[in-house]
């Protein structure tokens, strides 16, 4: 049966604001754990773009849980099924727990594609439509330690119909239970735990209906689909996130697709969400800027040292540009645009620009290199910018997610959230 | 005074067949040296492509002395100025010898912008005019340990008149007496080298004034310019080379510019050449493609078993795609292309090879990762490819030298160029 290994354990659970705990026996051998609230490692392909796993391995504190998406892989079944180990081995990973998700959350998925019995996913060469036969089979060549059920998301962008989304929730149910028969007579998937996942759109009572009827399914945890940044206001979103989450079950994980940015982060957590997926420090990379905002709370100086200079300083840069940096939430539609939790170092001002990119941070880019440096890689477009930035991206967002369970740990969330806040309005 | 503490130390010289021996007490601190025949690490704005410096570290025996190039640099020179500490921390480079070139081998430089007193380099924006006094204000600003003087390469085209030709050695020498005059009143660059260019296009009788008349000069050492691929065939360039190396001091190190491909390597050694710019293995990865040729000549099977494999595997893989791949020769005005040294990833018979790049190699690549999972990074166009190939290219192409110091020791530097060859003829 599947969804009966992995298991959570919280430690702290204070209704209105979040659920800190560990996510245990996971992996084939059980041999793993992931913190909550915590994102997954999220990557290309299988690997964390443009990163080797040497050079991966000299971050601390890497989360456990690797994510793939079905969109890459889905074109290279011929081959895979060829190679017989797994995509694990396949991309050359090794001691990580694998988890497959159906579409990439860095890239815009093309909507219209839906029926009642496929998706489709758009992988480098074009649309792959998936039946749940073909679904299935490409777990089975996946060979994940954990993977999110068939779903219909096409219901995040808003004024979609309630007709739609209740089909939407209906075809969900429907694709969960053939994969759950179908997984439930594979012997290669044995061990293996599948994601319900719970779709409904902007509409309340399609949200909770698809929450309660997902959790009466032998599942392992939920994926809350088609609430992505761009889909909607913080504030329904953290409404819907919340209604939801009261239809499941407590001792089960509740993983949010497509949302990254600290300031919604932290308030899907307070929401009842325990996991996100790392994909937000790639889009960051990908437009050639670093993370660069302050969530340092700790009166301890030594602790609190390593990021408030950060947030001075880009208080301080945003004013002496004239920039106005606004939220995502002034343009819905684009995940693609700049946040104001990172800096561009492609603008002029950092060619000489002769520090880190953030003071304190421990990271190989920090410590080896500066804005000036950076700047120069960008404007002559060589790769290795790309890599630097990675490193410190990856390293910054998951010192955030630290910095997240330390703040809930010791009832600090507000005062993390005061700051974190300010680097918006800043 | 210029070039007083660079040594090279001769092993062994073997008339038309190479010398054989060790650049001593280079560097600021004499610490640093470098066999011959050698390569220096090529990069690109003081980065070998794509690879962080830990990275590069993984791989072993490097070459000691990096190649940084005023075309990447010039542009960056009021920031350079402001950093004052040099380009070598500016671009977190350490502990390593620093020589920085005119031009950057892998980039082709546009011709018909040099005039009496100038040269041009082309900078990611754009053109950059250099007088003799920039030229020297640059390299106080860069602060290498050892520099090649300003030249007027442009008579690098077949067909080049001779007029135009013995213009340019003449240039090249007022250039090099400007250079040597403001070297030696300046105390930021006391103990820098400086190297002479010879020039002379494909004209022996001006090839031979040029190589004599820099002699006489103090002078470290020499670069041939001029003579790169797909300026002349092979032959000629071989007897112009020779004739100039018997006007050059046996105790001075020659320095050839432009010229990288292995076959081509081996002659010019053959002619008298000790030194190669190593911009080789990027140009290959840019392509998308991987060195894949054997060098292996030793009876030792242990030793041997490095590289074997990869040559019958390249002659079979080439007669089953029945693929006509030619030496550059054939287009010799095309450094870009492909040559029969290399395998195309991007090429769909690799989709489902399983294999390492080259069975035996030891580098992080090839160790981790299999032909397939590098086809398919290529394809989906994540960077890593290029990471991952740099990677391999740079550890094959060093084995490579490595593998010609050994011929010379041995006295089967004929085997190997047999070898070599039989990979351009397979």
């Amino acid at each position: 049966m599947a969804g009966c290994r992995m298991k959570l354990e919280l430690s702290r659970v204070v209704q209105g604001s979040g659920r800190l705990g560990v996510l245990k026996d996971l992996g084939k051998t059980g041999q793993h754990s992931l913190e909550v609230p915590g994102c997954l490692l999220h990557t290309h392909l299988g690997t964390v773009p443009h990163l080797t796993r040497d050079t991966l391995q000299t971050l601390s504190n890497l989360p456990a849980v690797t994510q793939v998406t079905l969109s890459n892989i889905a074109e290279h079944q011929e081959v895979l099924e060829e190679f017989k180990d797994g995509f694990r081995r396949f991309a050359g990973l090794h001691n990580t727990v694998l988890y497959c998700s159906l579409h990439d959350p860095a890239t815009p998925c093309p909507t219209g594609y839906t029926t009642n019995k496929t998706v489709s996913v758009w992988g480098s060469g074009g649309r792959i439509e998936l039946t749940v036969a073909r679904f299935m089979a490409l777990q089975k060549t996946v060979q994940p330690d954990w993977y999110q059920s068939m779903a219909d998301g096409e219901t995040w962008q808003s004024g979609t119909s309630r007709k739609r989304v209740r089909k939407s929730v209906d075809r969900t149910l429907a694709h969960l239970d053939e994969c759950l028969l179908a997984h439930q007579n594979s012997q290669e998937l044995e061990g293996v735990e599948v994601f319900g996942v719970v779709e409904g759109g902007d509409i309340l009572e399609e949200r909770v209906r698809s929450g309660r009827e997902t959790a009466k399914r032998p599942v392992a945890g939920f994926c809350l689909d088609g609430l992505q940044t761009g889909s909607m206001h913080q504030a329904l979103r953290t409404q819907l996130i919340a209604a939801v989450t009261e239809e499941l079950p407590e001792d089960k994980p509740r993983l949010l697709q497509g949302v990254g940015r600290p300031d919604e982060v932290l308030a899907c957590v307070e929401a009842g969400v325990d996991l996100f997926e790392g994909f937000f420090p790639s889009q960051v990379t990908e437009r050639g800027c670093a993370l660069c905002f302050g969530f340092g709370i700790s009166s301890d100086p030594e602790l609190a040292g390593r990021a408030p200079p950060a947030v001075l300083e880009l208080a301080e840069e945003k004013e002496a540009s004239g920039e106005t940096q606004h939220n995502g939430d002034s343009n819905p539609a684009d995940q693609s645009r700049m946040t104001s939790f990172e800096i561009d170092l492609k603008d002029k001002r950092y060619k000489d620009d002769f520090r880190p990119l953030v003071e304190g941070c421990g990271c190989y880019c920090c410590v080896n290199h500066q804005r000036a440096y950076l700047h120069h890689l960008l404007v002559t477009n060589e790769l290795l910018a790309r890599v630097l930035l990675m490193i410190h991206n990856t390293a910054h967002y998951q010192a955030f997610f630290r910095a997240l369970r330390e703040a809930l740990a010791n009832d600090k969330l507000d005062v993390l959230k005061r700051r974190v806040l300010k680097e918006m309005t800043d």
